[in-house]
């Protein structure tokens, strides 16, 4: 079973309006509500790949009430720790031309709420193959959290993925988790201003191994790093060395939904036991897939087998 | 005990944003989520009047029960037909200079769904004393439902107070009310573009006698016509003579609030057997009140009494 973490879950709202009337009252042609965060989408395509999922979370209120009937619904299995704030919407306007979204914080979590999770979690991760830990924090949990959950993963010996951003992923990076998913910019943002050029996307391929090299250093403690870049794929550095996968084709697309869809191939095929230049080929053509489909957490079965034929793994020395 | 029938129920909630990024992400520094929807702003204002009330209504999905939940929580005491269909969102959001709103359309209401939730409303109309009908029908019910709401209820001797408009509003008052209640726009719409300019706001006083017989013959079969004015008040056309009731200051603020508040003064004075220069004033006074107030359905009570001494009625001949 793989646990995956998501402590800060949202209902994700879409609005379809033809042309916005800013400062109007807009009557959206089509309305979708689904369970959102990323923890969720890397559960929602775990669950696709017939993955054994477990969602722990926090939530609470109406929308937290929603997001568990939307998870059932799904017949995604979720144990959620009840908390006395609402859980947080996301709400995206989409036009002809462009999206406009906004994102509530979530719920503050208190002390007491998150002892109750973290006895939860250690009980689940008695049964557990793997945890995903992905996504923001809610506010009122310390940068230090992430990092604390994988140590208590570590020592149920249960590997961890982490998909996160800002000083979360550096401190969980540290923890040592089996491995860590940034996207460039999260990596920029960790590197600084000053060394966000070395991490600049290597449109000739020439750069991948400082790019690399320079993932490897900005989460010291990460047993492997997987970098998304975006349609340019997927670059890895990991104990056993570095590669280098390529989606067929550029893709352009749902990106959040692609990079949750990355964590949820890398997570099933280091449970899956398959050797890394595979684990990328999985993990770079459902990436690839989900960027193609219009919904996070989903893709088409046929157009994940054909980008598998289509991805190339080539170890980078 | 009065009934508010409400077959269009929503949670309205408001993203509060310093400045508006269009096509970009943004972050609300608060947020608000209520149940809304004109008749559940009725309803809760009787409530706060110390009104024995009772919301008959259609509510389904996640949203549907989030309503319930809410109105729970306020203690108004709520009787939903649940249907298959997602209840329906309103959104805004608020900036320094204006509000964007998208409302959501509803769920399509089958046959079934609404032969259920007539089951229920004859059996309330047994106790009730009065029914409010209010707000936009949800799609899949035709223009004539309130007409035929209003029958049944004179079939159980229960007045009928309608606040809708178009179509609804036309048939709807054709069947009988005791009290239609439009505002100036949506009778202005009833009656076309070519009696709109007999309907415009009477800036002077002058032309109240014209307004208020334009607003009969629009409703003909309404036993009396409120019509709101916004900040100058309210004309009422009745058997028992005209009456135009002034607020004491020119009023700007929540307009949706205020003619919900008035919906609701006007039935909570017919139950109270008030004569109609009182009623007039009671519902002048608490729709200033709650258009100062910054949620639709609430007021303060001070100012309600504050209004109702300068809240002045003049019978109009």
């Amino acid at each position: 079973m793989i646990i995956v973490v998501c402590l800060n879950p949202a209902l994700d709202v879409t609005h379809h309006v033809d042309a916005v009337d800013w400062g109007g009252v807009n009557r959206p042609r089509a309305v979708r509500a689904r369970p959102g965060g990323k923890g969720l989408n890397v559960a929602r395509t775990l669950h696709a790949l017939g993955a054994d999922v477990l969602v722990l979370g926090l939530a609470g209120g109406i929308t937290g009430g929603g997001v568990e009937a939307a998870l059932r619904e799904r017949c995604v299995p979720a144990a959620f720790t009840p908390v006395a704030g609402e859980t947080r919407r996301t709400f995206s306007v989409v036009d002809d031309s462009r999206v406009t979204a906004f994102y509530e914080a979530g719920p503050a979590i208190s002390e007491e709420e998150f002892a109750a999770f973290r006895r939860g979690y250690e009980q689940a991760l008695e049964g557990a193959a793997a945890v995903v830990l992905s996504g923001s924090l809610p506010p009122g949990l310390e940068a230090g959290t992430y990092a604390t959950l994988i140590e208590t993963a570590a020592a149920a010996a249960v590997p961890a993925v982490l998909d996160t951003h800002g000083e979360a992923l550096r401190r969980g990076a540290a923890a040592g988790p089996a491995i860590a998913k940034p996207n460039l910019t999260e990596l920029a943002a960790l590197a600084g201003p000053a060394a966000s050029s070395a991490l600049a996307p290597p449109a000739d391929g020439s750069a991948d191994l400082a790019t690399a090299a320079a993932a490897a250093g900005q989460l010291r403690g990460a047993q492997a790093v997987v970098v998304t870049l975006g349609p340019d794929g997927l670059l890895a550095a990991t104990g056993d060395g570095c590669w280098r996968a390529r989606a067929p084709a550029a893709v352009t697309g749902n990106a959040t939904g692609a990079g949750d869809a990355v964590a949820a191939a890398l997570t099933h095929g280091l449970v899956l036991g398959r050797p890394w230049d595979e684990r990328l080929r999985h993990a770079a053509a459902l990436g690839a897939a989900t960027a193609a489909a219009p919904v996070a957490g989903e893709f088409r079965r046929q157009d994940y087998l054909g980008a598998l034929t289509a991805v190339t793994v080539e170890e980078v020395r």
